[in-house]
């Protein structure tokens, strides 16, 4: 582990800087979620069923119960002794000569081994004791399900590593399990830091600007199937960030703070990591936009300390945050990464890894086409939403030509 | 409109099914979301900024405001007068020889145009009235964000058409937008009948089971955008279906009920929209799994009668509920429909459309293997949940080799 000055007398390469976010995120351990709740979470251990299903052999058809023996010759008459609807099963015992009428869904009484469809018979009357004309013979289980035709108790449903999908809901239901065991949900809270913040609804006054970034950043994490717990905005003196940290009584995974990262007397994220119990990872990255990125630890909570610009924030969000969050919901996250034509040109690239804001376009060339945005300043979130993709540029990059080949990475449209 | 006599004796092809279920349902018009709760929401009309942002000029870095006159020979002295930080204007007005301390989002002060950055100046002191060293010439506009850089007041930011994403509420809230105007969110209302089912939860009796197609639809609606309104499981009795929907006090857009739809006297769906004020605009489909899908209209909400076997209701799920909840919300469905080799023989089809639950894989070939499940049953749930696809087959598709090229439709992942 380098030292402090060391950490901050250098800029960390962006696959460095993400290996030790990952390094420093301990991950949970699987989580027993009630099955109604589950709906897109990762099943950790493989659904099992819990039952029999169906319990009892069931009726497929509308019609009446019989014994295939008696129904060989056709047409034949048997009498109507009893009726097993969905819900309401005849208790007795079919003997030779009789049936019972049953609906779909209705349970096979003791004795029936076969269905007659009710448009193959003629009765005297929809009621006990009536006579009733069987017109086609019966095949022995025919219009039965047997128990067990969907599962037996025990049996292997979904494998562990599957998403649950609304399907999988049904079926984890209907076999009797009303928990299923994920992996976890990471809970994530959101502090902006800032005296110049004020709240959506307000009116900014002279130098104030309506805070922005918390938001998106509450949105992306329960897109990406985190927790967002909002912390506030903290005003720019020291320890405030710990403050809004230990007001809340969520237990969080990680700390996600915004602005209040640069190196101005203002700006106190690295100064409260380095109190007491707290812990500097690494400040300051090779990355444009993104730069003063942090990494620590607060108390014992991770803490991601994103830029306050909101494009430098966003992109640190997409490259760094989204494999964070899949790091601690015990999967992988891997960037969409796609070459593309170049559009324009562009001129050498300095030590920064740049991500460039970029639309790409598909075009009668095998490589879809990709066209940088003119204005690449770091506040404008107007550009950053109408992007959706990142030209990623490696550090000193040579000047490059439209028609080049270079690399993106897609921006996931809701996100 | 055919009587419903001409309705029940002949089976609707799927196609024209889904053109009567689209007609029957009328579109909401958009209506105003908070942005906070808009991620993921359709714009219908273009989003537009409501300031100017930034509304004055504000310094990109620390340092300090100067004039870029006073500069140009380095070198040179200032005095420092004040200090801008984010949120904390100075109000004062530079002149010649003064400098004003400023830190990264801080205004830009009246008289300056230009920003040293700190590394570039020497100061006697953190405080007014320091003299300090400038070693580095100024350049006017230099690390100076303009007023509307990012935004004028009126500016289209975003076009209708749109899906709201996570750096678009960024883009809304910090341009001053509290509400966006959005494609109706439509209100479903599910309905279980049958006096079989038993809530999730609870041990089955004898002839029992577990609900779990209600699940289904409710975390299938939600998926979809739509509001699931959970209306209870109806007994199966003459009435009980209105006696549920009255019970809630929903606005509803849409009623989908599970089973009750087939022809057996304990079968009350298609009887109750045969009452007064109601009225059945179909009952039974060319398809299979689904044949006795039911739609018309109760009271005056459109209803959509699903089959109550699990596999039969999920397959007209997504055939038939996916378009209509996109219709409903004013936009429109396409399902994802690829052509496929045949894995397995098929003997010939009969007059419904069969929908036959299959998995695709990738194999050498450009097409996909399709392999539908050996059991198709429709109330196996198992092997619907552990479909990726499901294979079409036209009425009266001719027997099938393995090689052939048939065309399926994706489940997708989280349905």
């Amino acid at each position: 582990m380098p030292t402090e000055s060391a950490v901050k007398s250098s800029l960390l390469p962006v696959d460095e800087a993400m290996k030790r976010i990952l390094e420093g995120l301990p991950q949970k351990p699987p989580e027993a979620v009630s099955v109604l709740d589950a709906h897109g979470r990762v099943l950790a251990e493989p659904l099992r069923s819990r039952m029999t299903l169906p319990s009892q052999a069931l009726s497929a058809m509308d019609g009446y119960a019989v014994r295939a023996i008696d129904c060989t010759k056709v047409p034949t008459n048997l009498v109507r002794v009893g009726e097993a609807a969905a819900g309401h099963p005849w208790t007795g015992k079919l003997d030779a000569g009789q049936a019972v009428r049953i609906f779909t869904g209705g349970v096979v009484p003791d004795g029936a081994d076969a269905i007659i469809l009710q448009e193959d018979v003629d009765a005297t009357a929809e009621a006990d004791g009536a006579d009733i004309t069987i017109r086609e013979a019966a095949q022995a289980g025919k219009y039965i399900r047997p128990a067990g035709l969907d599962a037996n108790k025990g049996d292997l449903l979904l494998d562990a590593g599957m998403t649950l999908s609304a399907r999988g809901i049904s079926l984890a239901l209907a076999t009797g399990n009303v928990s299923v065991i994920c992996k976890p949900r990471p809970t994530i809270g959101v502090l902006s830091t800032g005296d110049e913040l004020v709240r959506p609804g307000e009116t900014p006054g002279p130098g104030q600007i309506i805070s922005s970034n918390a938001f998106y950043l509450q949105a992306f994490i329960r897109a990406c199937g985190g927790k967002a717990v909002d912390l506030g905005i903290a005003r720019d003196k020291p320890g405030a960030l710990r403050d809004a940290v230990e007001a809340t009584n969520e237990p969080l995974d990680l700390i996600v703070t915004t602005g209040g990262a640069s190196v101005g007397v203002h700006d106190h994220v690295v100064d409260d990591l380095g109190q007491k119990g707290s812990h500097l990872n690494f400040w300051k990255i090779a990355m444009r936009p993104g730069k003063p990125l942090i990494f620590g630890v607060l108390g014992d909570v991770p803490l991601l300390g994103l830029p306050g610009n909101p494009v430098s924030s966003a992109v640190c969000t997409l490259v760094f945050l989204q494999p964070a969050i899949a790091h601690l919901a015990g999967t992988e996250f891997t960037p969409e990464i796609f070459s593309a034509r170049l559009g324009v040109a562009l001129s050498e690239n300095d030590q920064r890894q740049d991500y460039l804001r970029a639309r790409f376009e598909t075009s009668d060339d095998a490589l879809p086409l990709i066209i940088p945005a003119q204005k690449q300043d770091s506040s404008m979130i107007s550009v950053f939403a109408n992007s959706t993709c990142l030209l990623i540029r490696p550090p000193f990059d040579p000047a490059r030509q439209p028609g080049d080949i270079v690399t993106a990475m897609t921006i996931p449209p809701l996100l």
